[in-house]
């Protein structure tokens, strides 16, 4: 019995898009693939910068939601660990072998705290944000009550909007009430600055980058000032982590959409005015699809719909095409405009998603590809873990 | 070992959000709540306006992909089976018992034929819709291999713009080859008009209808001008199923959303210009979310972002609340708007998600819910069943 499934073997088509070893042009659609050459050489290229800068590279677990993938971030990128979004994802990677693991959120509810103050005994050092102080004493007792120690950032709202604190005086005060608390340690700063990665320009870029860095640095001294020198001030994503990195004061990044690439970020522009889809970093996420009715001349109908990705950042692209568009997008159908009806029934095109956190989200494997071959499917191992 | 999970035991948290005979308030968010009272007064009322007007009743188990609720429609609501939209979909119906399944969609993969040839085995009438003379042989080749009979509905394009062909000249050619197929059935017409169940006005959802009520009439006497009276002639959503019903020439129908509602639909206005989501259905779907960050007075931060829910038919709104707006999703988090600064962290909403189905398909089950307690948790059976 396949303890994945709970089913005698593993069907393709039912359970599985493909098998290791199929040819890439049996792997049943719709399906992600990624291109193992592409993804390995974004990891290593992202884990060399990080290196040759000093900063630590927690890569961002919440977009692949992959022990794999984060396994051969460690290995190929020297990833130090992961951050996620939720208790549940933190569950999976430190019950996947992880050992450094950062819940890049807040947690309140009293049921995750206590799941939380379990996951030191799973062998993961773990770290959690706080925006509010009256959360310290929550995650205080359940660690106490756990025998386990936490380690706490203090999330500075650097523009984002989400969660976070907007003042040194916040950062100070709920610093110094985890200090004091049993149970809890105080480790450092989380300080992404999620609303700008996706602005087209560099200099839009930076701009926004500035501003969180100068809060960052106003943050640090206050800490310093009141005895209290964070070890780790992380963040920094795809769109902004050589900002942090020549900061002066971030150590840590948290890159995640660098390794498999999308349509939207693809857009975003380099120092030079270069989509960074064209030399930064390569596409390596697809998901593969099939024409599936071409009944209209100008018209073919693949098997990709609102099942198998996320549109809230636009619709995808297709790969390497210029003659067709994916120009719709329904529940289980994608239109494509084919003004000379070159496409063919059966025929399979590579799609860019326009957002790769939530497409993978629908997904329930990987399939990795080299050289034409089906060399690996890997469980998206968090998929679904929102709680 | 449980069969679902392969794990030992349902974990709450990290495999489900609940377990029956809990309160609706421990509840681990963010997850889909049916309120089974509201869902069940739907499937009764659909079942009855469509027995009254002597209509089969083939529920669209695409919006919900459950086995549970595709037999509580049969049970309280007389459905005679379900419609859906992938092979591996209708595996699952077939599987969990459906006797009647019906893929509204083209099969074109050769692995994905021979899967659907298999389906009369489990002891499920199956159907396929065509819109391809060239399918023809395929389908039969894959019949006759299996030694089951597939029944075949020619699909109409009557204004959605997706499958189907346009021409009563191609329903009667691809109705002959199907006829003359061993292993096939000519069975009837597949008439769904996708793209106009959401418009607003009954007149301009009606003027659209007439339009494709007249081209099904057309089709049907061109079939018994040729001999093929079709058995059954299915279409019908739930922003037009009254049409299909008094139209004369349709007997099936294949409505989906009314079940659950959502947002999206919700804003459909009826006859006497009435939402209707104010009388005509009841929303039975939610997402429960709870806020876990309010650094910021006006704003408060909930669970429940692009990995809960799919925002392409807008984002949803918070149910029974005037006071406070859902106003933005990201990842993992949704920005609600709270200008008097009256939520709690801590504190549960249920969102009215903008689409159903699509939104069904992120998550893993559904916790049902009557009087404040979990009375069931049922399986997303079929969610990311896309293949």
């Amino acid at each position: 019995m396949n303890a994945i499934t709970g089913f005698e073997k593993l069907e393709v088509g039912y359970h599985v898009p493909a098998v290791p070893g199929m040819d890439e042009k049996d792997i049943q659609t719709p399906c992600l693939v990624l291109d193992l050459d592409a993804l390995e050489r974004n990891i290593k290229k992202m884990g060399d910068y990080a290196k040759a800068h000093g900063m630590r590279h927690r890569v961002h677990g919440k977009m692949h939601k992959s022990v794999d993938v984060a396994k051969l971030q460690e290995r190929l990128g020297g990833a130090v660990g992961v951050c996620c979004q939720k208790v549940s994802e933190a569950e999976v990677f430190a019950r996947g072998g992880i050992k450094d693991v950062l819940v890049s959120n807040q947690v309140r509810d009293p049921a995750k705290i206590k799941r939380l103050a379990q996951l030191p005994k799973l062998g993961a050092r773990t770290l959690v944000c706080v925006d509010d102080i009256d959360n310290v004493a929550e995650l205080s007792a359940a660690a106490v009550e756990a025998g386990t120690t936490l380690e706490v950032f203090i999330e500075i709202d650097c523009g984002a909007g989400r969660c976070g604190v907007t003042t040194t005086d916040a950062v100070v005060e709920i610093a110094n009430a985890v200090d004091a608390a049993p149970g809890l340690k105080f480790t450092g700063i989380q300080a992404y600055q999620g609303a700008m990665q996706h602005l087209d320009t560099y200099e839009a870029r930076k701009e926004k980058l500035d501003v969180a860095i100068a809060m960052v640095k106003d943050a640090v001294e206050g800490l310093k000032a009141a005895g209290l020198e964070p070890e780790l001030v992380s963040g920094g994503g795809t769109g902004s982590y050589y900002f942090e990195s020549n900061s002066g004061v971030y150590n840590e990044l948290q890159c995640g959409s660098y390794a498999f690439m999308d349509a939207d970020y693809g857009r975003v522009l380099d120092k030079d005015g270069n989509r960074i889809d064209q030399g930064e970093w390569e596409n390596a996420l697809f998901i593969l699809t099939q024409v599936m009715s071409h009944a209209k001349a100008d018209k073919a109908i693949c098997d990709a719909g609102l099942k198998a990705q996320s549109v809230d950042s636009g619709l995808p692209f297709i790969f390497g095409r210029y003659d067709v568009e994916y120009v719709k997008c329904s529940d289980e159908h994608g239109v494509i405009a084919d003004p000379d009806g070159v496409l063919k029934v059966g025929e399979k095109l590579k799609l860019v998603p326009g957002h790769c956190d939530p497409t993978a989200n629908v997904h329930d494997w990987y399939v990795g590809v080299r050289h034409g071959k089906v060399e690996t499917v890997w469980p998206v191992s968090a998929r679904g873990k929102a709680y």
